[in-house]
C-alpha cells in the first residue's frame, strides 16, 4: 500500500513552525540553543506526545520520539533533520525535514498502520554552526564523530558555552548522546539549496551521496600604519594580501572540477578604521567537490596562495583547517527505496548529489542512509528568500514518508 | 635671542601625559570624549593654569589657554594641537604638539619674556575620528568649515552624541566655537607619520602643505546563497566585487602620481558566516596626493572600478564619499619662520608635503599657517609601534618654540 499524507496538515504544520523565531522578511532567526530554539522544542514536544510517541533528549539535546513496531527486537528506522536555522535562514531548510518525518507517522496513526520496526524521529541539535561551531554538531557527536565534553565546551561570540545554553533552555537531557540500538536506516528530507532539480524541472531529488569540503581560516600580520604618509613602496597590508587570495578562491575552481566549489564567506579586518592601513585580517575558505582527492589539492592551492600573497606583501601569516569532511555515498538500498517511493507516486525524480552538508553524513557511520531533496527556487538558501512551493514540499515529504514506510518492514526492497 | 626649552621638563611632560589611558603595549588608549579624554583635559587645564595662562572651553570643547601680549590690540598667535588618539595609537601624534606649546609658553615664563602678540595654545577637540566622524572636527567647527550643531549629532557606534558626551565629560565650554579676534598665525607641532624624514637622515620637517585627499565608502549588495550547493556560476557575490576593487585601489597609485597613496581600511561583510555567500559588503577607499586634479581622478577611477567589478557579478552598488579635502599650502611666512628657526638651532631641516590631514588644514581659512614635523622612526604612527626619539622631539618643540617666538612680535620676519 502507499501513504498518502494529509496535505492540509501538513502545509499547517509547515506554518505553525515558521511563526517561531519568524522574522519580518518571511525567513526565520532560529539560532542553536537560543530562546528561540526553545520555544521550537517546547512545540516539537507537544506534537510528538499528542501522536503518542514516546519522547527523549539525550545529554546533547537531539530530541527523539519513538514509535514502537510489531518485532520488539528488530533494529529501528531514524528518519528526521533539524529544526534550528542560520542567523536570517529560510523557513524550509531542515524543519522541512522534521515536519515531514512527523507527518510520516502521524499518517500511519491516520491509518493505524503497524509496522514491523520501530520508527524514531528525531531533532537534531544545532546542525547549522552559526551561533557554534561545527556546524552538524547534535549528529556528530550522536554518531560519534565529536567528542561530548569537547563540543559542550564550544562557546559563542558572547563566550556562552554549548552545555551552559542547553541547561538554560532545559534541554540537556538524560539518555546517552549516542545509540544505543542498531539503527536499520537513517533517512533525511531537506531542500535541495542549489538550483539543479528547479533547472531540470524536476518533482523531487534522489540524493546519491554528498560533496567532502574543507574549511578553514586564514590571517595575515600586517603591520597598522596612517593611511596617508605611508609611501606605498613601505606598507605591509593584511587586507590587501587577504584579497589577493579570496579573488585566487573565486578562480580556483574554474581548473578543477565541474561541481567544485569555493567560497569566503567571512571577513574581519583590524583596527578597521578609514585611515589605517589594516594591522590583521582573517577571512574564510570553504571548497567542495564530490572527488575528495579535489579537495585535497584545493586546500593545498589555497595555501600556497596564501603562502605567495603573504610573501608579496613581506608579511607573516596562519592557517587553521577548521573541518575536513570526506564526501560520501548513501546507501544503494536507500537510494533505490526513495528512488521507487517517487515512481510510485508518479513524481518525476533525478538522483543528485547534495552540495551541502547534511546531518545525514554522520549517519553513513551508524546505519545505511539516503536523503530526498525539495525542489529550491533558483536554489536559493541560508538567506530569507529561501523558497519551495507547497506542492513541492508536499511531494518531497511524500516520497520520504513512502520510502521509510518501505525502510520500517524488513527487507522490503527484496 | 634664542629661546632654549627645559629638555628635562619636556620630556617629563610627555611621560606624563603619556600616563593617561596608556595601554599596556606601550600606546594611547584616549578616543574623544571618552573618560580618558577627560582625564587628559582635567591634566591639561592644571597645567594652563600652573603655567597662569587664562583658560578658555568653547562650546565644542576646543581648549585654550592664552598668555597676553604687551600689545593689547595686536592678533594673537595660536599654537596648540590635540591630545586625543587612535583606538590603539602612540605616545607622540598630536600629544607632542599641545605639549611642544605648553613648553614654548614655560619657557617665555621661565625668561620672563613678554611678546607684544598674545599667544593663545590650543587642544582641539576629536583630531582622529575614530570614535567620531569627521577627522579634525573641533578645529573644522572653529574655523567654520562645518555647522556646530550637525557635529553635536554625530553618534558613535553606541549611537552616543558628541554633544551628550561633551556634557558627560564637563567640557562643553560657554566659549562661541569661533575666532573672537584675527590670529596673526596658526603653528602646529606633529609627529611626521612618514618615513620620509627619517630616511633622509633630517632632524626637523618644515611643512609646506597638506595632501588633498577623499574618503568614502562603497556597497555592494549580492545575493546570500549557500556555499555548497549554489554552483560558481549562478552566484552574486558581494565580496567577490569588494576585493577586485580593494585590488585595484592598491595598484591605482602606480598610474598616478608619485606622492599617489590609497588605501582600504575598513570591510564589513554580511552575514559574515564561514558557509553563506556574502551578501552585503562595505569598505572604504582613502585616496591622497599634493595634487586636486589627481584625487579627483582617482576618485573617479575608484568609481569606475567599482562600476566594473559590479557589472562583472551582475549585482548593485551604491557609494559616498564622507569627505574631500583640497590640498592646502602653508604661508611662506610661517614656512620661513620655522626654516629660519630650525636654521638658527644648527638643526638639519627639510622641507616637505604632509601625507596626512591635520587641524592645521582647517587653519589655512582663518590665518597664515605653518607646521614642523618631528622625525618618526620607521614612518610607524596610528599605532602602538610609533616612535620618536627624545632627541628628535626636542629638536622640533625647539624648532616651533623659536618659530612661535619669532611670529609673537609684530614683522619680525621681516
Amino acid at each position: 500500500m502507499r501513504l498518502q499524507l494529509d496535505r492540509d496538515r501538513f502545509v499547517e504544520t509547515m506554518r505553525e513552525q515558521a511563526e517561531i523565531g519568524g522574522t519580518e522578511g518571511g525567513g526565520l532567526h532560529r539560532l542553536a540553543l537560543s530562546d528561540a530554539d526553545r520555544e521550537i522544542r517546547d512545540w516539537f514536544k507537544t506534537q510528538l506526545e499528542a501522536a503518542d510517541l514516546t519522547v527523549r533528549v539525550d545529554e546533547f539535546g537531539n530530541m527523539f520520539g519513538r514509535r514502537e513496531g510489531t518485532d520488539p527486537d528488530a533494529a529501528p528506522l531514524l528518519v528526521g533533520s533539524h529544526l534550528d536555522s542560520q542567523p536570517y535562514g529560510g523557513i524550509y531548510d531542515g524543519a522541512l525535514g522534521v515536519v515531514g518525518a512527523l507527518e510520516f507517522v502521524r499518517a500511519l496513526e491516520d491509518e493505524n498502520i503497524e509496522t514491523t520496526r520501530p520508527v524514531e524521529i528525531v531533532n537534531w541539535t544545532n546542525e547549522e554552526g552559526s551561533r557554534f561551531q561545527p556546524a552538524m554538531q547534535g549528529s556528530g557527536v550522536w554518531a560519534g564523530a565529536h567528542d561530548l565534553e569537547e563540543e559542550y565546551a564550544k562557546t559563542d561570540a558572547d563566550g556562552e558555552t554549548v552545555e551552559a545554553e542547553l541547561e538554560r533552555i532545559g534541554y540537556k537531557g538524560d539518555h546517552p548522546a549516542e545509540p544505543q540500538t542498531e539503527y536499520t536506516a537513517y533517512l533525511e528530507l531537506h531542500v535541495e539549496q542549489g538550483p539543479y532539480l528547479e533547472r531540470a524541472g524536476k518533482d523531487v531529488g534522489i540524493v546519491t551521496g554528498i560533496v567532502g569540503f574543507t574549511w578553514g581560516e586564514i590571517t595575515f600580520h600586517g603591520e597598522a600604519d596612517h593611511s596617508g604618509p605611508t609611501p606605498m613602496y613601505s606598507r605591509s597590508d593584511a587586507l590587501v594580501a587577504a584579497t589577493d587570495v579570496i579573488g585566487r578562491i573565486r578562480t580556483l575552481p574554474s581548473t578543477l572540477g565541474e561541481r567544485t566549489v569555493g567560497t569566503t564567506g567571512s571577513i574581519d579586518a583590524k583596527p578597521n578604521s578609514i585611515n589605517v592601513i589594516p594591522e590583521e585580517v582573517t577571512f574564510t575558505w570553504d571548497v567542495r567537490d564530490p572527488d575528495d582527492g579535489i579537495v585535497e589539492e584545493a586546500f593545498e592551492r589555497v595555501l600556497a596562495e596564501a603562502a605567495a600573497a603573504a610573501e608579496r606583501e613581506g608579511i607573516d601569516w596562519e592557517y587553521e583547517e577548521r573541518m575536513r569532511a570526506p564526501s560520501v555515498e548513501f546507501a544503494d538500498r536507500c537510494v533505490e527505496a526513495i528512488e521507487s517511493a517517487a515512481e510510485a507516486l508518479e513524481y518525476d525524480g533525478m538522483r543528485l548529489f547534495s552540495g551541502a552538508g547534511h546531518d545525514a553524513t554522520h549517519m553513513t557511520g551508524i546505519c545505511d542512509t539516503g536523503m530526498v531533496f525539495a525542489v529550491s527556487e533558483d536554489g536559493k538558501s541560508h538567506n530569507e528568500d529561501e523558497y519551495t512551493s507547497w506542492e513541492d514540499c508536499y511531494a518531497a515529504a511524500n516520497t520520504l514518508a513512502n520510502a521509510a514506510f518501505d525502510l520500517a518492514e524488513p527487507d522490503a526492497i527484496e
